[in-house]
């Protein structure tokens, strides 16, 4: 197991099966020693976590929403790399949370994914990150987050 | 004509005149070897499109409008570049659909611009994406498309 | 004082205390000559500038709020760097604003960030952008600003 795999374990975490895009693009491209991972949705026990902070998710489902897009782009980051340990620092994240209006919590939501990426990578794991909310996510998800990984250069 | 230029004409493309930014900033900057392209808005039939998914506007005009904010990516990057030949990879499309709070087909919509890409580049074409909705747009447009594209390095 | 820290002064700019992040990420992180900041939202006189445009902001008080988010990106940038000096060019603005569904002057707000970029670089400060609505944002606030900035090489 490679170092980053004994972490998840650690962790209790198992990457999911790399879901398919919904569409016409591809999880993941390396261009100039950067990997950019598409927007990635919540898959929560199996099925796709639906729903809109301050109405029908609570704050605390939504930072479980938050970890399970950071688990997918895991899995994905994986599957297009071969192994974890390519990784030399999560870079930035862009997190859009499905909300009212009046809801302001989106920092709060958006740590599900940050801490995820701490807790497997350590310091390569803190990153740059911008949290906004939008009034709608592909098929009705609570949460969507892409992201930006710098590579090992070997 | 270059090898993409025969490729648009094939495919019965015509690059627009590459619209002016609306505001204080420009169209492209290239840094590290990656054109950054603003955000695009669509011309369809030389008018800017407007009104919102879920709302006013159907998803087959979406996808339209996404294809328009695609072409614009186009024409952009050729004025920047002088040649689209000098693309080595679409990296990433940033898809903003302008859509009220029910609407769930945001991957849909922006195939429209990643089924383009796809056209026009084959393999290299073939990009990262994130669709999400916005509660609205500049001017009122029903799409916005950004890009990060690769660039070959003679 | 450097060449940046000098043209601040004849604008009469003086860059805050860089504000510690909200929640479990970092403000700026270095990856192939590649600056990326976390999103920044905006302090006015010290306090978080809060509201919607189209609602309880005016245009004028929003694009004061995306200038303030361009100073916090300039103190976070001059405290991760040391100096401004090594900013070899803005390259890119990611704009979010808060509004209403019916607010379509996105590209005004956002050249408040826009334009304190060319008044303070010159140049090296005229970028990319991308400028869209979100429905809400941390902590209620009208505007925030993400950036990615290309470093000199030395």
């Amino acid at each position: 197991m490679s170092e980053i795999d004994v972490r998840l374990a650690e962790l209790g975490l198992t990457l999911p099966e790399p879901s398919a895009p919904v569409a016409a693009y591809v999880p993941v491209v390396v261009a100039g020693g950067i990997a950019y991972v598409s927007g990635q949705i919540p898959f929560v026990d199996g099925e796709l976590f639906k729903g809109r902070l301050g109405d029908n998710v609570s704050l605390e489902e939504g930072v479980t929403a938050a970890q399970a897009c950071g688990v997918m782009i895991l899995a994905q980051l994986k599957a297009a790399l071969g192994s974890l340990d390519k990784v030399e620092r999560i870079v930035k994240l862009g997190v859009f949370v499905n909300s009212t209006a009046a809801f302001t919590d989106q920092p709060k939501v958006a740590n599900g994914a940050s801490e995820l990426m701490v807790a497997v990578f350590g310091e390569a794991g803190k990153h740059a990150r911008s949290a906004v909310s939008a009034p709608a996510l592909p098929l009705g998800v609570a949460v969507e987050v892409d992201a930006i990984v710098a590579l090992r250069a070997d």
